[in-house]
């Protein structure tokens, strides 16, 4: 914090600080091995662990003695308002108050309510019964609206929801957004649809997990993942979780029947890591150390995932070698046809598995969803209706099980109202930075075309990465782009791409 | 604890127990993590992770309401004295006892120390030149003296450090022990050397890493170690760590030109593990969970290690397994040569690599340099010359350089003074007990050569393994044993051993 106008006050709150942040790196390295080292008999005692971290951090960060140094380098003043030292204070102090306000009962309850939640969904996801998990969703509501009345009234219920995931974002503006998309991306599906399908069965033949997983650790080293603050484990759910901006690691799944998913998922969740490796080391071990949104951090992994790896440019730099590898599979694929298979759009029932094109109208069905549970406006009892009525308006195929329709995600049962949103906000969000990355650096597809990511990686490390959570989401992007949350790139990008697609 | 006599106070006990235990286990974690899975760049950040979560262990278990509830429970009385609850507020009495006497400034400094102590001790050893290392030795052993000092006199200065590591063993029972050891282990090897070596050139010859693995996974597998509560990687050194009863974890290495270091060495590392994984899961979470001295430790891996993996039993099972996994390196071997060639006497520099015939004299060669330089009557100057002429005297060799000296081990640079004679005790130990369950299972060796090591497990659970640490040491052996620590058993086994390898 060198720009610091209150060397002392401020040193004293980074010492207080760096120690809730070492308790929450434990957390994190905690979880990271529950869910790729443990062994299974582990489990309660983890689960002891973990609850005692959280606990200790929460109470670290919640004492006085932080409270009254925040105050302190509050009165003092922190000089201009961009500089690491106010941000600190900014994002600590909304921090903080939202931690007084929540009593830790609640905490307690909330944890207790959406275990169960999550076992019961489980269960009625295996039998697909619905009525099974709904009084459970009942009981999660109920919390969320208790959540939501320990703050100030905002304009809607929802706002307090989102604000969790998406600091500053409103019900509002996300509607908004949402309006923008829906009838174009709704009239771009039934286009792709109408035209003949693609031959993609070499995307589905027999390939080896070494042979894959060795192509995408190629791709992601080529697009800058540093793997000596980080690595790759495998993992029932891909995740990337960083202990700070030095370790930052990245998981992935192999599924027989889908080979590529591993090799799109790894350059997702390096996305992920490049946005936390990049984050400026001085703000190490504070809370501004991470991503400062889900829907920031999405960009990033969407960006990487799509906008460069189902990119032609990325594609006729790579498929040679992918080729190289898989001979028997590729050897007889042209690039052209390569691409076209894994840009093809085919609605689908579970959101995981939908395509570039798809994937918006699948969120904005369980946003619109919840939106209307957290009002009021929606009982629990009609969702598995109104979730069949929107999948036929938006995508045009209908679920016959819930399993495969209303119970496919488990963010309800866990409690994350506000989540879903951020998916489509990365979408969009990605597309802003690419052009406006592409003005800076207009040799920006040629560069990829030759497997050079790095004026890539360097605007979006000055632009992005650096900056930690120093800037609200809505900030970031305009410092980015100059331009505020906008669909419209995304859209243009979306309708350009699937245009030129269809003439190919 | 459910023979408590004084629920209320014990509860708040081990409650607060229950949270230091907590933080040790995370911290066990992240050192497990740092050496076994952390990528380079993450050691700043692990650092301090790991020393606050010591720091706050430190801080809660040395807190006024803990002192309390201690308090609380020793007025109310622990009725029967081999109860947990009695062993638990005897064991954290101690505890407490000494976190108290130490000061924080001191332990502080001393890690500052050590770690200085450490880089330069590595410098040394690899430029073999211990003058470089002698200031940084002696501001060790003048912590080591302030560290005694903080404590009641002792008949010998040295007895506090012991007691780090050997609960209730004093020097003089160190020294009389090794009285009795010296001249008959000296003139054991000196017998052995002078017969002619066997050929021992199929233990050398090249074997892979995979298979011999597989085959130690096998092995241990067969002794009980419990895979969904344990785990097997990779690390420089290896070691068995848990983060209590239920996740117990070992590593290995495979060092191409000793192959079956590794398998030793699992086996080794799994009889820590079988230790620790056998604790009853009524000590989980409190200070009763682990080991109760490094002797004892020592003494399941090495019974494991040798007394099980390198006898005539255990091979006449296994080495047709082995075989059949390396026909080309071992299918001329017969059972008998194989035995001889891995229980073959060679006096060598290296204690790590020492066989189980010398491994006692690197001890206690260690051990009396360590009590001189801590009484004084040794000065760190005279080391290199000392540990030659003890070397002489001993093993018949003598290091040309330091590195292969006095230099060759990490512990006085991390200032583990008093450790090194926990090895010896491990294998006086493990013969003691080995004797008992022979005798309470005289079909031990019949089990054994059919594979079955449930006689020697379920003996050691019942016997060692269950009560934590709920006894010292010594008292432990004379539950197990019916005696005291004795090396008589050690030294019959040994000339024993050795006297029909001869004949053979």
């Amino acid at each position: 914090m060198p720009e610091s106008p209150a060397p002392s006050a401020l040193d004293r709150l980074t010492t207080l600080l760096g120690e809730v942040v070492d308790l929450r790196h434990a957390a994190t390295l905690v979880e990271w091995d529950e869910h790729v080292m443990m062994p299974s008999g582990g489990g309660a005692v983890h689960g002891e662990m973990l609850a005692t971290l959280h606990r200790l951090a929460h109470e670290r960060f919640t004492s006085d003695e932080l409270g009254n140094a925040l105050e302190a380098v509050r009165a003092d003043g922190t000089g201009d308002p961009d500089s690491d030292a106010a941000c600190l204070v900014r994002v600590t102090a909304r921090e903080y108050d939202k931690a007084l306000r929540v009593p830790a009962a609640f905490v307690a309850e909330q944890a207790r309510v959406v275990s169960t939640a999550q076992h019961v969904w489980q269960a009625a996801r295996t039998a697909s019964d619905f009525a099974r998990f709904e009084p459970h969703l009942r009981r999660v509501l109920d919390l969320k609206r208790e959540f939501v009345g320990f703050f100030p009234a905002s304009d809607h219920v929802y706002d307090r929801l989102l604000d969790e995931f998406e600091p500053g974002m409103t019900t509002a503006e996300v509607q908004a957004l949402f309006d923008a998309l829906r009838p174009r991306q709704v009239a771009l599906v039934r286009e792709a649809t109408e035209r003949p399908a693609v031959d993609a069965a070499f995307l589905t033949a027999p390939y080896d997990e070494a042979g894959m997983l060795g192509f995408a650790e190629e791709v992601i080293t080529a697009f800058g993942y540093n793997w000596s603050r980080g690595r790759q484990d495998r993992s029932t759910h891909p995740f990337a979780t960083g202990v700070g901006p030095d370790d930052v690691r990245i998981t992935t799944r192999w599924v027989e029947a889908l080979p590529f998913a591993l090799l799109f998922g790894t350059m997702h969740e390096a996305g992920h890591a490049l946005y936390e490796q990049g984050v400026s080391p001085s703000l190490t071990r504070t809370t501004l150390e991470g991503g400062t949104s889900l829907g920031v951090h999405e960009s990033q992994s969407r960006l990487w995932e799509n906008l460069v790896g189902r990119s032609r440019p990325f594609w006729a730099h790579f498929f040679p070698a992918l080729q190289a590898r898989f001979p028997a599979q590729l050897g007889h694929v042209t690039t052209e046809a390569f691409y076209q298979a894994i840009n093809q759009v085919a609605p689908s029932l579970i959101r995981v598995e939908a395509d570039e094109a798809t994937y918006n109208l699948h969120v904005m069905l369980r946003v619109e969803l919840e939106i209307g549970l957290i009002e009021g406006t929606i009982d629990p009892a009609e969702l598995p209706e109104q979730w069949r009525a929107r999948m036929q308006e938006y995508l045009g195929v209908v679920p016959v099980t819930d399993a495969e329709g209303v119970l496919q995600d488990i963010h309800w049962s866990a409690g994350l109202f506000g989540y879903f949103a951020t998916y489509t906000l990365g979408n969009v969000i990605a597309v802003q930075l690419w052009d406006a990355l592409g003005t800076a650096h207009p040799e920006r597809d040629a560069a990829i075309g030759q497997g050079d990511f790095s004026p890539v990686l360097s605007w979006l490390r000055e632009h992005v990465h650096r900056h930690g959570c120093k800037f609200e989401p809505q900030a970031l992007v305009r410092r980015a782009t100059g331009t505020p949350v906008d669909p419209g790139p995304y859209l243009d990008y979306l309708e350009g791409k699937y245009r030129t697609l269809a003439r190919a």
